[in-house]
């Protein structure tokens, strides 16, 4: 049924998972860290060999371009990231940059001449890790986030993007990033489910519709630290027992948000002095919170605001609350949508249109272009975990696809 | 009134809160760090300008000797710690032994000679940041750790016990540690309260009575990882929401006892994998529950055991819980109890019989010879953070009883 050549394929995803921080099966690829840029220079070389041009953009983007036969006319682009977070796995983003390179190996080997140019998109920092904020390098070529936000941004170790990105090579003006409207004819993703539905249906391909309205926070609680043995309770301003109703506090408004799709989580927990004798002074807490349902993810934010500071008022710990993202959902393309769904029942796969409950590049790329995410099963839905897993098969469905797309769009 | 070289003890409690590993005015100083170890070395030298000689024990105990002229009877000990938890201040232990030391100089320095030996002991590791138990020196001490046990721990990054002692210059068999009941007459400890009583009542010397009986749990759990945006919240297994309400259980515990000096406190919150997009799947929680009362400690106990196996249950998580300690409480002897009153109230001081509810190295002393503590005001009761702080009047008084007793009981 599908034409594609399975083992090269696999055999790239699992040397780009050997390029990992900890050792497998996790996957660790932080933003410009000694294994992101391996990774980097590793793909680098695949897009040289397979006869395609490189090209990368002041904040890292990478973009794999295949000339088209009119370089006037606005290309047709797919792409994902293949950064990781901490201790994930092997195919969030990486099906979407590897597939989309096979994708196009393949229509070149098949003799495909496209129209317009195709290019494939490595975004930089599609994880949050190491600056707190997700999809970076397409918020900069939407201008989601301007070049002065981007300027500020400062790492754990107080490391600024402009000094991480020096050293990784990446020169010019964040303000390049920018991408004008209609820059892409259009913007095909593939991408693991990060859900457990279309393996609970067997379903072969989803097709996204409709991507998942994010907003994240940080909250630093500051209270009185102390003696854990000498300071009595009644006379404590415990940071942690703060963060502690916080957190439970987003459990309650996720689940009674009346939206089933809302998802509220504590990620990031920082306690300090972080001594067993000790009563915590200061915390630091990282929330993402999300919903299909716009009204419904900011009803539940405000009911944890207020509830928040009421706590901490009664606790006497002081917070500082900084909004990291409030971005509104996105919406797929109906002509692109209809064109995935097509060429996916041509092939004679499954389909189902869904929702995106995680968050992509796509979300900002919507706002440049038409836009389409295409999905195929994992392993019970598992993602940012090692045992992380879709099949070589699900996986060649899922390029086949987008190879077809790709190639329609490239004639267009 | 008092006699006590102010200047003196005071440059060197500066000069020792200049060893640390974060600025001034934080004080950090972790068992077998550099900075502890540097701190032995200059204390060492301090006791050797002084004309005492120095010897040290397997585990590092210091031991501060100035012999009696009946060598053959067992010698009188004062002492306390130095090492110091990240980010703390600069009199916690310190108090104790450079207030000991200032002591046994002015006795010299006056012409006293001394029928039993007096010696001032730094005890290793009365902080338990490094193995997360507490009042290690005095436990081998004591016998109430065994060799076995000691040489089985290890530290975060998994080294042992012996591998740092060694390093450390510290050789023998941990066995050797362990003293005979009887090994000294007494052992008198010079402590700031760590709380706000004595400060706010406006008495200058604290007689301790009774050490709280401390108790000290590690809790590791184990949830389900993921994406934050795909897993639903009905299907989460998430750890930090267990150890949100685990927290929240101890401080409920310690506040509703039935003993106004029962303490809970969350110290130490480690959650992995430690981003904003993933669900905890890890996290190691470690526990510090306290009181004079250990019967009420106990019932609090079995009601935190109880609630959190409940709540683990119907969130999914697994628990495994380490008791790290859960000691008796300690009672000072009532005989050295009368003679520091009785010291204090001869030099013009106002005092006040008390307990304590941190506890001390003397908990341990205390099941090898007599025991007692003196306590001094400290500001706001703070203690284990920066601005800790006892004036110099308020030590040179504790030092001018503490003087006092060491003479008398030197002379028994």
């Amino acid at each position: 049924m599908s034409t594609v050549s399975l083992s090269r394929l696999d055999r790239e995803i699992e040397e780009l998972a050997a390029i990992s921080a900890h050792p497998a099966p996790a996957v660790t690829r932080v933003l410009f860290s000694a294994e992101d840029l391996r990774a980097r220079e590793w793909l680098t070389a695949r897009a040289k060999d397979a006869g395609f041009r490189v090209r990368k953009d002041p904040v890292g983007n990478l973009f794999v371009c295949w000339e088209g036969s009119e370089p006037c006319l606005p290309a047709v682009a797919t792409g994902s990231h293949t950064d990781a977070i901490p201790n994930a796995g092997k195919y969030d983003g990486v099906v979407g940059v590897l597939g989309g390179l096979e994708a196009m190996r393949q229509l070149k080997e098949a003799g495909h001449v496209p129209k317009r140019g195709i290019e494939l998109i490595m975004f930089t920092s599609e994880e949050p890790t190491r600056f707190g904020i997700g999809c970076l390098g397409s918020r900069l070529m939407a201008g989601t986030t301007s070049p002065e936000e981007a300027g500020a941004l400062r790492d754990a170790e107080g490391r600024s993007l402009d000094e991480l990105r020096e050293a990784a090579g990446c020169r010019g003006n964040l303000g390049a990033v920018k991408l004008s409207t209609g820059a892409y004819r259009a913007f095909v993703e593939l991408h693991i489910e990060q859900g457990p539905m279309l393996e609970e249906k067997q379903i072969d391909i989803g097709i996204v519709e409709k991507i998942a309205a994010p907003s994240a926070f940080r909250l630093l609680l500051k209270g009185a630290g102390g003696h854990a043995g000498a300071v009595l309770m009644r006379e404590r301003q415990d940071a942690f027992m703060a963060a502690a109703e916080i957190a439970l506090l987003v459990e309650k408004a996720a689940l009674e948000s009346g939206s089933s799709d809302t998802v509220g989580t504590v990620g990031v927990v920082e306690v300090r002095p972080g001594a067993i004798n000790s009563i915590p002074c200061d915390v630091k807490l990282e929330v993402d919170f999300r919903d299909t349902d716009r009204e419904a993810r900011d009803r539940a934010l405000a009911r944890i605001g207020d509830g928040t500071h009421a706590l901490c008022r009664r606790r006497g710990v002081k917070i500082e609350w900084q909004v990291l993202n409030q971005d509104p959902p996105a919406l797929c393309d109906p002509g692109l949508v209809k064109m995935v769904e097509a060429k996916a029942v041509a092939a004679g796969f499954s389909t189902s249109r869904m929702v995106s409950r995680a968050y992509h590049d796509s979300l900002f790329m919507a706002r440049v272009c038409p836009t389409a995410m295409i999905f195929i099963p994992c392993f019970k839905g598992y993602s940012h975990r090692p045992d992380e897993y879709s099949s070589p098969e699900a996986i060649a469905k899922g390029v086949e696809v987008l190879k077809e797309c790709l190639k329609e769009l490239s004639l267009q």
